[in-house]
């Protein structure tokens, strides 16, 4: 039975470029698999698929009887609404163990490591499979993103060397610019409505029972946002009334500068000073050396809520 | 940080020798491990440790503030009690994924194989290290206790090459005959407690909010039984109602004859029916080719139960 390999919610190069690389591997071991995803292309995404070659995966929202592969996550929030209806056979991630379950044994490629990309590298060895070279480069593309070219702390050695095989593979030389290229892609906000850029990378999480969203913007230089600070703010108020969120925030990530202005609104306004020992004003902290979402916000919050 | 590497509750043979493995693989990596165990080594275990030499790993109930790898399972119930209050650095596993969770990034070496050992000795070779003469004997025996010497319709051709390849590290030529002698020291009862029987190799499991325990012995022959089985039906029925479980089931397994007989008293008599489409007389029933708890037992049971 054919399986479709599928990412998160709100799909990141991660989630997109991993589906298409862990279909073509499974297909090449006869396990017959077609890449799929739950939401729109972000905007670097399409420049990495047009860069090398690739249709966007078919869009599909339900899965009810079929096999699922989940790539990038294990949370029944980021995970197709249906997803109690399918039968999950892998899961290939990078994050924390969420809260996904199965009633059949299945596969779990876990690992601590940047990105789940640089995981699918590691299955196509054990597989003794040969990455083609437009694979190479998107699996590539998908690491620079999510380790934000190596500055994020979740970077890892085996993160880097990952990319050094791929970029030797897809023949690229200079990646380090490549991934530079993809972040001024992805700085590009002007004319974007507010909606789409909080929405552009959010995710929802649950914390010790309340809904939290935290959405984050990885931009080269912060004045892009100038002018629209106060909307964003207003719009991830209004996210938090109508998604009955206890907490919304809204990461603005400097990757040169290397750290994030955090725009935030809460039930509760002492949950931020005692999570990162930093007070907002006006509802904006700067939290220096922040990058990644996943270990320096997500953690300490999810400590202040326990 | 040292870490401790743990199997489940009531530890059969793969939770030991997989924390014995892995435990001794991780040091290789200097990545400092324990050894540990939650419960009493079944005669089988002992008989297996014995042979190659090991103790037996330290007796540890509580792992509050420590590094946890878990082996065998991803159950909250078959976990340290306090496993809330450690930090869950790695699974390795072979059954359905549980409703374990963590809070940070983490390594999941999830196959569906038949054995955890089996994933173990792809852990060896994915960071090419070299598996001890003895290590390899207590793996190898690992494995074939879960396949039921290949016998179960878990075993995969995995299983199988990864025996063949420890019986040639270990030196032992006649690997078959070497299960069968642990099989029948599995299959001495006589003298043996009937709770102890009862709990020797015991799970119990969440199904759609109930409370279901089932047990598994494997003999080479049921006439062991034979002076026994009013007893431990009567056991069973004293377990459900001190551990307020809907239902408690205990096979008995002929691995010989490749079936099993299961003994059942639950809150809904229909419920064996429609989970295996017989209904049981007098508390019992024979499950013709039923070996597995795992794959042939538990799913149907959950269908029954979802
Ligand atoms: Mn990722
Ligand atoms: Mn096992």
């Amino acid at each position: 039975m054919t399986m479709y390999v599928v990412g998160h919610k709100i799909p990141d190069s991660d989630s997109i470029c991993g589906a298409i690389a862990l279909a073509y591997l499974k297909n090449q071991i006869d396990e017959p698999a077609i890449a799929s995803r739950l939401g729109e292309l972000s905007p670097e995404t399409a420049f990495i698929l047009d860069k090398f070659g690739f249709e966007a995966p078919e869009f599909k929202e339900s899965y009810a009887g079929e096999n699922v592969y989940i790539v990038d996550h294990s949370e029944l929030t980021q995970a197709p609404d249906d997803i109690a209806q399918a039968t999950i056979v892998g899961i290939v991630d990078h994050h924390k163990l969420g809260d996904l379950t199965t009633s059949t044994p299945l596969e779990c490629w876990i690992r601590p490591v940047g990105c789940s990309n640089t995981i699918i590298k590691m299955m196509y060895d054990f597989h003794n499979v040969e990455i083609p070279k437009d694979i190479a480069g998107i699996m590539m593309c998908a690491i620079l993103s999510d380790t934000v070219i190596f500055k994020s702390p979740t970077c890892t050695t085996a993160d880097i060397k990952c990319v050094e095989a791929l970029a030797e593979i897809a023949g690229i030389e200079d990646y380090k610019a490549l991934g530079m290229e993809m972040f001024k892609v992805k700085s590009a906000v002007e004319g974007t409505p507010v909606r789409d850029l909080v929405m552009r990378d959010f995710k929802d999480f649950n914390m010790n029972g309340n809904k939290v969203g935290i959405g984050q913007l990885e931009v080269i230089d912060l004045a892009v946002f100038d002018d629209i600070k106060a909307e964003l703010a207003a719009d991830i108020a209004a996210m938090k009334n109508e998604g009955e969120r206890h907490t919304m925030m809204l990461l603005l990530t400097d990757i040169m500068k290397e750290g994030s202005e955090v725009l935030v609104i809460s039930e509760d306004d002492t949950l931020i000073e005692r999570a990162y020992g930093k007070a907002p004003t006006d509802g904006k902290v700067w939290l220096d050396g922040v990058l990644s979402r996943k270990k320096q916000v997500v953690p300490p919050l999810q400590d202040a809520f326990a």
